[in-house]
């Protein structure tokens, strides 16, 4: 088969792709990692290039315009390479490295409180290490070298009456490990409830064993370094998902995965390779070696981790939505292909069901909302809103189809929380004057969740739109902000030469209908569980928000459009990466990661799609900020 | 690199290989596979072949005669290729298919009896297959698929409580499994004490579950193809141990894995590939697949499971002698690289010492001697002869070199019990005419360990040696069988006339002194066992002999010359290849598998090296019968 140049710019980067090859795929291939909202089905646009020489073969043109397309532009995931190419890869069409949720403190407007659980659980992590001097052996001492290192371990290990197995790669070297360390190593273990099992003997040494928190977000991944003997945490990275390339949510990617047999090893391998990226990154800063590294414990959504794990996703997709599996087996890294100790263990938290994954399983673990008789709402605001209810006694669950929006999906102008996202936005109820505040300082390109929210609660203040959404068109009398297209209505919130683009800034009908609708998803699964319990809104005690888009929202802004429930503010907490901090306490405590397992059984899972429940409560929703105002007394209309 | 064609006469096959490829490498890749006595190092002589054409390279010559080397005869470990070649491998070179004992009833002179006591540990396979019947998962009913297929084999399992695992590998096919099965599933498990894991999910079908029993013995591997649920022996098949090229004992072996980094996966790849066509044999002609096999047992001395796992065997030969493990790992066949189901599990007997392996503890769990008052004393003579005493309080063992003469090695004429082997010889004492009794009734070719052994008494009979072995020559005035020759005397057992080959076969006055070794450390093992426990040779209740040499031997000869005590017959038994019996009761049966870690655990291991005992007693022992007749009442001086 022959093979084609393709010249990316403004990089001036040229390589060779074999012909036939998507120009999507000689981008990653380059190194250029290009948005894909569809997963490659042409229909989201996401992915615009701009030829500029060269003749790729279009099979797709989507949504392009007639003018676009004489200027050259493409989708990328609709054409393919038959020659000499060279293209432009426009800044919106990438994936860039942005603010990751590491779990870390982020300013927020509200306090974010992080609960260290650790004290409470108690440090015994998942994996240890330990100093052994052995005696030589003689011809009247002369156990086998597994039985001299067993017994002398037993004893180190406090006599404990659990197995403690070998697992034959380190039997197939251990003659000379022992030998060349003179006897005196240092054995690693992995440490479960039912045994250990060695995962490396090397000559004695002071380093203390390490351990990766790992969060694997549809979006981003996060990992967190942690110093098993201490509990500390030395370093953390966070980067996109690589996975993004084929398609922004789990369904995308699961239609990605099923469509051929290669496509399930590439998927995971994405996942995998962004793993190990950050993980080489933070042990060559940290000058360690990976072998250094003795276990890992992931949290993601359950197709996150399924697609991790290498494990068929269809039937999560696919009505009646059943996951292979809810408990994950703990695998060696070896198989999975986690650049750490070949041997260590990577355990995978359980998840509830399809749509309540390890993540929410993990962030429950941390609010520590089942161990005390406060009645508490968790919830973590993705694409997906997953709700978890409940205390000591009781859980529910549920996951409501929130749609991309407050991810910046399905909005005209919508973006990620990047540099260039308009986050807070200002109405003058008079002039319609608009003053922004925009994350990095810099002009404004689009809106984020949290912009769209607060634009949202002021284009209702201002009575630009009514409860309903509609537009309200007499007030384009008194601002050219408030205008007609030929298929909508809009705002303008930045004119272009204020902005960093070449158009106008704006909030369209449509994205007003979009994001009511998402809000209102939101709020009916919170409604839903309430009912099936009966438990009334004001009896919750504390509400938990986890999440990339909780972390930045503002809970006034958030009521006052009925995305939340009308509750004091002082009943709000954001907790931010929750999902990465419960890792970090399952790889330190065998008692949290034995109550993560339990959280996993005894969750119960509320599927939205059976009966009217949510159904009436998702109309009723479809307000501002509801249908029935007494729910939001605090909220003037 | 170039290529050569090297032709084999008399098959006339021709294949090519690298130059400098040795001739005996060559030969194997040609699958004519020939003797190695000492691994390469062209000091035995075994390899011989003579080159028809072409010039390879000669590197060393050993004991090749001046004559020899004039007739184009080279030894193949020692002659490399660098230009095509055609070369004839004689007969005597060849390892050849023979009569492996595989366990089943062989004619001896003295009774064998098969004391199956598959009875007295019962029916409990290491594996189960069970049928499961699912119901279809709805939106109510919407637990993961595992935990559908949980809860029913815990159903099914008998509410067993014990924990149930899936590896990775099954779930990430499990939803299509269940599915294109349409939820009626056939599922195969391990059953160990302290959990299943499943092993394959399958359509629902009624094929039992099977599984393989092997015994790696250093000179063949047999295989035995059982049905785990009615315990039958469905076929077995045997064959030499490929690792044969690379040295005839366990020491050659391990010289040969530990000389290069290569070596190691070379001589595993052997005998697991030597497994994998037996196997491959056996399903063949039961039409079954590699699938169907869900376990496998395998015994094997120490060396052979180290080499068989891949483990580094270098210091059970270094003193002090220590083996990498007693206790084995059992191991997902697939890592094994056994040919059967990939997730099956493959268990290998446990050592007790780094020359007292499992064949040892599979073969003393079937004497039963642990489970009674009767002193039994248990030995299996091959190269080293293994001696167990005890009872069921307690068991004390050794091993002692007895050297190769009993499997032909060392021996002028010596071969194993393969067709032309003299097996019974008589001696006229008045004329010293002789009478043979040869293995395949064909002309004799050679000596196999039961000529030998019959051989030397009645060599000692007719008077011909004295009782050190040396040779009487005035009896050379009235036979000409008897002569001297310029290295040595020897006495003719078959006249080249009468003989397969071309030469007189002959036993020399050194094969004699080499048997006398040979037996008196077998005959001093068995003296030091007793005289450290301080238990009287009359005290022993049974004596119980294995393997492929013991099968044949006759018990009066072997009084006779003082290998075996001087009993009663009828305290004798022969069980033949008690590993492979042994291997088979632990698939079946989890009390037997239990049983067998216990001995392993329980039996006691007397290195001889230590003290003066043995080297007493086997300098006593240099005597025909023995220095102290008083031990040997039955035998006429």
């Amino acid at each position: 088969m022959a093979s084609c140049l393709v010249k990316f710019m403004p990089e001036n980067r040229t390589i060779e792709v074999k012909e036939g090859t998507s120009l999507v795929k000689a981008a990653a291939q380059a190194g250029i990692y290009i948005k894909s909202g569809c997963g490659g089905k042409g229909s989201c646009g996401a992915c615009k290039v701009t030829v500029l020489s060269g003749h790729p073969e279009v099979k797709g043109t989507g949504r392009l315009t007639q003018e676009e397309i004489a200027n050259g532009v493409r989708l990328s995931c609709q054409t393919f390479v038959y020659g000499d190419v060279t293209l432009e890869v426009p800044p919106e069409s990438r994936l860039q490295e942005h603010q990751v949720l590491m779990g870390d403190v982020q300013k927020g407007l509200l306090k974010e409180t992080e609960q260290d659980l650790l004290e409470k659980f108690g440090l015994h992590p998942l994996a240890t290490k330990v100093h052994i001097q052995l005696t030589e052996p003689t011809l009247t001492e002369n156990a086998s070298d597994w039985a001299r290192l067993q017994l002398e371990l037993r004893r180190v290990l406090s006599m404990s009456s659990k197995p403690i197995d070998i697992p034959l790669s380190i039997l197939q070297t251990l003659p000379e490990s022992l030998r060349q360390a003179e006897w005196d190593v240092s054995v690693t273990l992995t440490d479960l409830e039912n045994g250990y099992t060695v995962t490396r003997v090397e000559k004695s040494n002071e380093r203390p064993p390490y351990g990766l928190a790992i969060d694997i977000g549809t979006t981003t991944v996060v990992v967190y370094l942690v110093d098993l003997s201490s509990g500390q945490i030395l370093d953390r990275q966070g980067t996109y998902n690589k996975q993004a390339k084929f398609g922004d949510d789990v369904i995308a990617r699961i239609v990605y995965a099923v469509d051929a047999p290669e496509n399930l090893p590439e998927i995971r391998k994405a996942v995998v390779d962004t793993i190990n990226e950050l993980t080489d990154k933070i042990l060559d800063r940290q000058g360690l070696q990976a072998q250094d590294l003795c276990v890992a414990v992931a949290a993601g959504n359950t197709t996150m981790t399924q697609l991790f794990l290498g494990i068929d996703p269809r039937y999560v997709r696919l009505e009646p939505y059943i996951p292979t599996m809810n408990a994950v087996p703990s695998v060696p890294a070896k198989e999975v292909g986690v650049h750490i100790l070949p041997e260590a263990l990577v355990h995978s938290f359980p998840s509830v069901a399809s749509y309540v994954g390890g993540d929410i399983v993990s962030g429950t673990m941390v609010t520590d909302m089942a161990n005390g008789e406060d009645i508490t709402l968790f919830i973590d605001i993705g694409t997906n809103g997953e709700i978890v209810l409940g205390n000591q006694d009781w859980l529910v669950s549920c996951a409501c189809s929130a749609g991309p929006c407050f991810e910046g999906g399905g909005i005209l102008f919508g973006m990620r929380a990047m540099p260039g996202a308009i986050e807070r936005v200002n109405i003058d109820r008079e002039t319609l004057d608009v003053s922004l505040k925009v994350v990095g300082g810099i002009l404004p390109v689009g809106i984020c969740g949290s912009g769209l929210v607060d634009g949202l609660a002021k284009l209702r203040e201002a009575g630009i739109i009514d409860r309903a959404g509609n537009f309200q068109m007499e007030h384009a009398s008194h601002s050219e902000r408030l205008r007609a297209t030929p298929d909508d209505k809009e705002f303008v919130l930045a004119w272009a030469q204020q902005a960093g683009g070449e158009k106008d800034v704006v909030i369209t009908e449509n994205d007003v209908k979009n994001l009511i609708r998402a809000k209102g998803a939101i709020y009916a699964g919170i409604r839903s569980l309430l009912t099936m319990v009966a438990v009334d809104v004001d009896m919750i005690n504390r509400i938990m928000i986890a999440g990339g888009f909780g972390n930045y929202l503002n809970v006034h802004d958030s009521v006052e459009i009925g995305l939340l429930p009308d509750l004091p503010p002082e009943k709000y907490e954001f907790i931010g990466n929750s999902s990465v901090k419960g890792a970090r306490l399952a790889l330190l405590s065998q008692n949290a990661w034995r109550e993560a397992a339990e959280l996993g059984r005894k969750m119960t899972y509320i599927e939205l799609s059976v009966g009217t429940t949510f159904m009436d409560e998702f109309v009723s929703a479809l307000f501002l900020p509801h249908t029935d105002l007494s729910l939001f007394p605090s909220v003037g209309v």
